[in-house]
Formats: C-alpha cells, structure tokens, sequence
C-alpha cells in the first residue's frame, strides 16, 4: 500500500525555528523545504541553481539589488541563480522552497542564520 | 525591477481544458504546471523520472497497482519514476505539478488524453 502523503500543514507544526528550512520530500535530487520566515534574512545568492519560494500562508518579500519582490498565500518566484537576494517577513510566513539537494540557506555567506542542511522533518 | 511574481489562482483561472497542464515556470531544468482534474485520467508511468502532486484546492486521488492514495487541499505526493499511476479526482481539483522539462502527461500510452506539452500560461 503507498504511504508517503506530505501534509504541509503538519510539517510546519512541527518546525519551532525560523529561517531553518526542513527537508520533507524529494523528487529526483530535488528537495522539497518547508521554512517559517519572520524579520530579515541575510544577503545571499546560490551560484549553482535557481531557487523556488512558493508561499503557503502569510505573506513575504525578497529584497534584490533592484527592487523589492512581494508574495502572498498561492504566489511563487523563481529566483535566478547568482542573483543576489534577501528574504524578509514581517510576520510569520510559511513558505516551501524547492530547490537541489544540497543547497545551503545562506549560500557562501555563513553566518548564524547558516541553518543546518538536508535536515527532514 | 524584478518581475515574475507567478499567482497560481490566476494561472488556474486560465486553464479551461480539464488534464491539460500548463507551465507556470521554469527552476533550472524543472518545471511547474497548473492543472485542473476531474474524473479519470489513464494508466501511466515515467520512466526517466518522479513526478510531484502538490494540491493548491480541492481533492484528487492518485490508484497504484497497490492501492490507492488520497490527497487534499495543503498535501503532496512523489510518484517514484517508473510506478504505474492513475489520477483522479470526483470534482475539480487544482494541482501544481513539478517535473523535469519534457514531461508528457500520458508517460509513453498517447491517446485522447495525452496533452501538448510545454504550453505555458
């Protein structure tokens, strides 16, 4: 009998740190995240990949070097890779990112909002 | 100024035609498409890859030759490549579907239900 059904809503029930993205399915090696957002990520890019943020619920942005990117519940962006970029929530946000197995959340840049990765929840 | 902000309610609001996926965007080689379920699709598999189902409304099943799985609103599934697997749902559902480029919907079985691929919306 398949099992394996990912509820969205129970996987960020489970997920108390902002800014640590989960790991909660894969397909291929890409990995599907669920992330809880709230205040201001770090500068960053990923040179490898582009890097999808789909919003479940709350509402963020991305900061770009040009301009300012605003998602709600149902939308999603495409970051390009290489392109530097700096999410931000001003209240708790939940989002599913998808992107390759092994993609860092703070890129090269380090730091203490470096979460640890391939972490599942 | 960042452009690209990808609606999904919007995108749905597009698609008339029922089993007929529509590409949103692009992730490096990844794509991802709206579609609208009701009734039965066919029997398939993909050979050369997973395939995500990710419910934005509504509910669907998905029957394997095992049994079958059932998903609502919130909740998603990774067929594993080269599982038989045929999609239902008993009133309209809104999927978002994540796969390679390249992906026809019928795997290799054609027929009425095989859909053009890669037709963005």
């Amino acid at each position: 009998m398949p099992s394996g059904v990912v509820n969205l809503a129970e996987k960020f029930a489970k997920v108390s740190e902002f800014w640590s993205p989960r790991v909660v399915a894969e397909m291929n090696d890409y990995q599907f995240k669920v992330a809880k957002f709230e205040g201001e990520f770090i500068w960053h890019d990923h040179q490898e990949t582009d890097e999808v943020f789909l919003v479940i619920s709350g509402s963020m942005g991305i900061e770009f070097r040009e301009g300012t990117v605003r998602l709600s519940e149902g939308e999603m962006y495409v970051v390009p890779r290489g392109v530097e970029h700096k999410p931000f929530a001003d209240s708790e946000c939940h989002v599913l990112l998808i992107e390759p197995r092994g993609v860092v959340n703070t890129g090269d840049e380090g730091g203490d909002l470096e979460a640890e990765n391939d972490v599942w929840v």
